[in-house]
């Protein structure tokens, strides 16, 4: 099965998580921390049967890790190059999870055409991290796409999760420091409160290079702000909160 | 003449800062961390010869620190309670700087007309933390003036400062986390732009207790995320920065 699923320029990952996999295109962007950080901040947020949509969903990487992590009924992936959400689907497939996660192809700046008002309770997006910048779009390439806000802006994800949400759903993002007033000004704007956020630092000491926030559509002004979390504890070693977040506890106690 | 200057209800605390000394009331709000934490922040932008504005001015600590630690050319301090405004600028003649440091008693909310617009280079508060609740205000002791928004709010300091400080001047303030989404919505609505932000925490792993946030009045959207400040290293143990804001580095440097 899996011949049939994976094609010769691709690569299957194990995620380290009940035996999921994943098929990447190293030409392409692959998967990285910030998408396995997103899923376990949403995860804990997600209730049981929820219908969950991931926006700029890529190779899928986010909707897999949600279906093992969270209790979601039914997982959304949103993906905007069509050669991409075919390969995230092929990943569903050889996961065997086609019964809960789809992944769609489509521009969110559609959506809420393609979904209707109000037809989710959770909403997660990790979204290209930088504006823009003078680029052509036709120099327009799977990576430029994933990293820059060419065929989406903060703006339209903060948006278009304002429409699809329902009244209390919520939005959970990671990005970056240097664009978070910026990001918490668009959420406002939108009606989306800023009820949890989380610093992620390269080590201890270190400024935080990531952060994680989760808004709730129509919530009420008061601002839950998590311990940070550490990548490292030293160079070359994990801190102890990454390794559970990877599934490494059981390995690590067994090797203490 | 200190006997003079200092009633007998009140004490007289040193800085370690160049012999700085400063009058307290304990009956009253003694300054605490935030207090430094807020002064030694801001003192890094205050530009040679600044006329920099200390807002909920209170014993007048942020404009005494300031007067060592910052170049600035002349420290306003305006206080609302006319006898703690009176035992602040006790202080100033104390340490024999009024040439330098002026405690005038006032409403913020009026300073736009004793001032005029666009006065100051920077602006420095420290304010209420919390928000007014249910209390009357024939309740209002200094202790609470000095942590409730009784008498003035976090967005009358934001107005205010919006309309004292020059064009591309700057507002620093110490403040709560769980109100970090208020405090930069409300900036941005006052055309404040949060170009600095930096986590205090008492510890690593901790969640952080404090933010200093420092806007720019018409500046341009971009934010610079300091590294955390941690209060103590280990219990009881202060951590090397904040020997260095105390100026305890020395004493440190000569123990090891």
């Amino acid at each position: 099965m899996e011949q049939n699923l994976v094609h010769s320029n691709e690569r299957v990952d194990d995620l380290q998580l009940n035996g999921l996999k994943l098929i990447q295109n190293p030409d392409w962007f692959c998967f990285g921390v910030d998408a396995v950080l997103l899923a376990d901040y949403a995860a804990k947020n997600i209730k049981k049967g929820s219908t969950v949509l991931d926006l700029c969903s890529g190779n899928g990487i986010i909707p897999l890790l949600l279906s093992q992590k969270s209790p979601a009924g039914s997982l959304i992936g949103l993906e905007v190059q069509p050669e991409v959400a075919d390969m995230a689907n092929r990943s569903v497939k050889l996961n065997g999870l086609s019964h809960k996660i789809h992944v769609k192809t489509g521009d969110l700046k559609e959506a809420p055409e393609q979904f209707g008002r109000s037809f989710f309770q959770y909403i997660t997006c990790n979204p290209p991290y930088k504006e823009a910048g003078g680029g052509l779009l036709t120099q327009a390439d799977p990576v430029r796409i994933a990293r820059h806000e060419i065929l989406c802006t903060l703006e339209d994800v903060v948006r278009v999760s304002s429409i699809l949400l329902e009244p209390l759903g919520k939005l959970c993002m990671i990005h970056r420091p240097e664009r978070l007033i910026e990001i918490i000004d668009c959420m406002k704007r939108y009606g989306l409160e800023p009820k949890r956020l989380r610093f992620v630092h390269p080590y201890p000491h270190k400024t935080a290079t990531m952060i994680l926030i989760e808004a709730v559509r129509g919530g009420k002004p008061k601002l839950f702000l998590d311990p940070p979390l550490y990548i490292y504890q030293s160079p070359g070693v994990y801190s102890q909160e990454i390794d559970e977040i990877y599934g490494r506890t059981q390995e690590r106690k067994e090797t203490l």
